[in-house]
């Protein structure tokens, strides 16, 4: 007879997504104290028993890590459907900046974060990394919703310059306030972007993150034309503007990377820059195609990420990977870059190494975190199952799926959320957008 | 007292995609006959009532026109992911094309058409056009579930030449099999591509299907490689050849066209021929992007399609709309390109006009048939809803569909298929899967 366990996961399909583990059909996975304690095959026969407080049967399910989301604007939840299909500065400067001025504050903020984890859990993500401003908010909704998340306080220079010491010591507060207050938590910062931060700035701010261990994440390149700014005002691409401030290294994550030349990308990798790849926010706003498989062969890690919903239109990493997998095969003209298995590590391994947690998640393994999703594959849409990579990647759902376990406490099951009170968060947010509504409709 | 419905759907929201109809909020919808009686706004109050045999409340839930999918490989479900991320030709000649040629019988495509059905209907799909082998057997699956398809009974002169006048034969005998057999279904023809059939296969078959007065469906220029081959063989651009073998006006389907020139596009329009629009398989095959706003500009009517699962690899419109608005835009580098509504449309409306159809479906309008769906927007995906058209096209999954009627028959009931027995299917399918499976493993 075995010790008991929290939880025991058995039977289905356990896709594991490391390479010692693999794949292994009827498996049990053994949960303990938040960690993964077991993995096994199911063994037949009589005599064969775990003892656990509670019992997952997975039979006609596959059970994988958890999705890691490396780049979201939770709280843009709100402006969802608000100003579609408008060219980018328009949408920008005419709709969502001045919304985001007359409607985010510490309560939008919290209640918009909240209904973003319902929707990130609902679809398997287990670990977001958010970047916005009023983030203590975001961090409470999800120590709140017990989802594991990395809260990134943003800082951007416009429309009027910060003084650098004031947002050094603003910085310096907010890491402190949730530094060690849950394992599932990581305060971060964010520079919204070489162009709309001085130089000041993204340097007095990356040396406070590098001080406390922590991510520092920034927009790079997203448009042709914050290139030319870049160029123009400083006489340098912007990978090169970035590295000569100092601000490049290893817990360095850049977002976007729609207009990289080949010197820019020999910097990321040089320089163990990790880079988040968010393609449909960048179809959607018409802003490029990152040369994502040009910097996987420079070595560069890469990982997925939805950006926020005002630009996406949805937080389901399924249809991100999706769409990571298609859109490089015809960028590139060749349908064998980017296959199912490379996209599938963006969300879980190689999103675990970005956000610098990849000896804790992103692989179901002994001894990591117990950040497990189970899909239900009884549907029609996973028939057949020949292989489970290009199954999850090309033709499973968000919706597929059931049960979610963060930290080794479930957070869904049968598609019922167990941490926060949906329908009364679903109220909240509508009263919100009914008030962002009113500036908009005639 | 009115008279007596069908069907009675109260409640939600109603975007008919009708422009005189519009968006009703609280409307309800009678259903008699299989048409469309009534759609009239929610009368508050005491003594107003509607007498139906059935009524359902669409409170929280859109209420909009089924889906339409306008090409599809339905039986193909038996090869999704069986051979992802190869080489285009690699792919058709050394995994597909074989396993059709040892796999494709009578009894595998009814069972692999009939779940194919079933995913269409579980995401929100009530009409499908299908071009395949042993097609009787599709549209004998599309009988016995209650769906509405055009089955395209497929041509094609490789490996081998057909005599001409036998495939007239085969060609007149499965129209005069299916013609008015259901009004749910339509016999038509497809020749597979200009560089895959001989020209007098392409102008007998389409002979035959003018006389007929049935849709006419071929690939065409979904390769860079296919224009050179013509080119080379016929001294003309593919359009230009198949105007010249006189098989193009209103009933032809060009399905993919991603290689157009201009003078080609003006040859569509002249000619009236509708286009299907299938991104995802053309990403996920390298094979290019098609000219479709051009096409629109010049006023060519556009459809979509999933292609068949081999190539994309799901059956869901949702996420081909998805893709279908954000593609365009990057690859114009145009934001505003392809808008939700656009796009919707070619899913509804533009769909049914591509099948020759929209006098009877693609919108919710008194008169039309009761092709309807009913999506359950309580969901934290759905919050908020400024604009149901960006929400469907950018936010929504096949998974929220909830309920479905095809010709005022309901098949789809809170998720459960009412006109099939799904776990059969499943379990034959998957007997069938097995057997191919054999074949590549090790």
């Amino acid at each position: 007879m075995n010790a008991e366990y929290d939880i025991i996961i058995a039977g289905g399909l356990l896709l594991s997504v490391s390479e010692s583990v693999g794949i292994i059909e009827n498996p049990v996975i053994g949960i303990r104290d938040g960690r993964i304690d077991l993995i096994e095959t199911m063994k037949t026969g009589a005599g064969h028993s775990y003892r656990a407080k509670e019992t997952l049967d997975a039979t006609d399910c596959l059970v994988m890590p958890g999705l890691i989301n490396t780049h979201t604007h939770l709280p843009m939840v709100c402006f969802r459907g608000m100003a579609d299909d408008l060219p980018l500065m328009e949408w920008l400067q005419n709709h969502i900046w001045p919304a985001e001025a007359k409607h985010v504050n510490r309560e939008m903020v919290y209640a918009a974060a909240t209904l973003a984890i319902a929707e990130m859990i609902l679809s398997g993500t287990t670990t977001f990394c958010d970047a916005y401003f009023y983030e203590s908010s975001v961090a409470k909704a999800a120590l709140d919703s017990g989802m594991r998340g990395i809260v990134c306080q943003g800082f951007i220079d416009l429309p009027t310059p910060n003084d650098p010491s004031r947002i050094t010591e603003v910085a310096e507060r907010f890491i402190e306030k949730w530094q060690g207050k849950s394992p599932l938590l990581i305060p971060a910062l964010a520079c919204h972007a070489p162009y709309s931060c001085s130089p000041e700035t993204l340097s007095s701010i990356k040396d406070v993150a590098r001080k406390a261990h922590v991510p520092y994440t920034i927009h790079v390149s997203e448009t042709k034309e914050e290139v030319s700014i870049i160029r123009e005002q400083y006489g340098k691409l912007p990978v090169a503007y970035l590295r000569d401030l100092n601000v490049l290294d290893r817990r360095t994550i850049a977002v976007h990377c729609n207009w990289l030349e080949e010197a820019e990308m020999d910097i990321l990798s040089a320089f163990d820059v990790t880079v988040s790849h968010n393609p449909e926010s960048s179809l959607k706003l018409a802003a490029g195609i990152a040369p994502i498989p040009k910097l996987l062969q420079k070595g560069v890690t890469v990982g997925l990420g939805t950006d926020g919903t005002a630009s996406n239109n949805d937080l389901d990493l399924f249809g991100e990977m999706d769409t990571a997998a298609k859109i490089h095969k015809v960028a590139e003209m060749d349908s064998t870059v980017m296959n199912a298995r490379t996209v599938l590590n963006m969300t879980t391994i190689d999103g675990a190494r970005v956000l610098g947690l990849d000896d804790r998640i992103g692989s179901i393994e002994v001894g990591k975190s117990a950040d497990i999703i189970i899909l239900d594959t009884n549907k029609p849409h996973w028939i057949p199952l020949f292989n489970p990579y290009s199954q999850l990647v090309y033709a499973a759902s968000g919706a597929d799926v059931v049960t979610s376990i963060i930290g080794g406490r479930m957070v869904m099951r049968d598609r019922k959320l167990l941490t926060m009170d949906l329908p009364m968060i679903m109220k909240e947010v509508r009263k919100i957008a009914a008030a962002i509504g009113k500036d908009f409709s005639t």
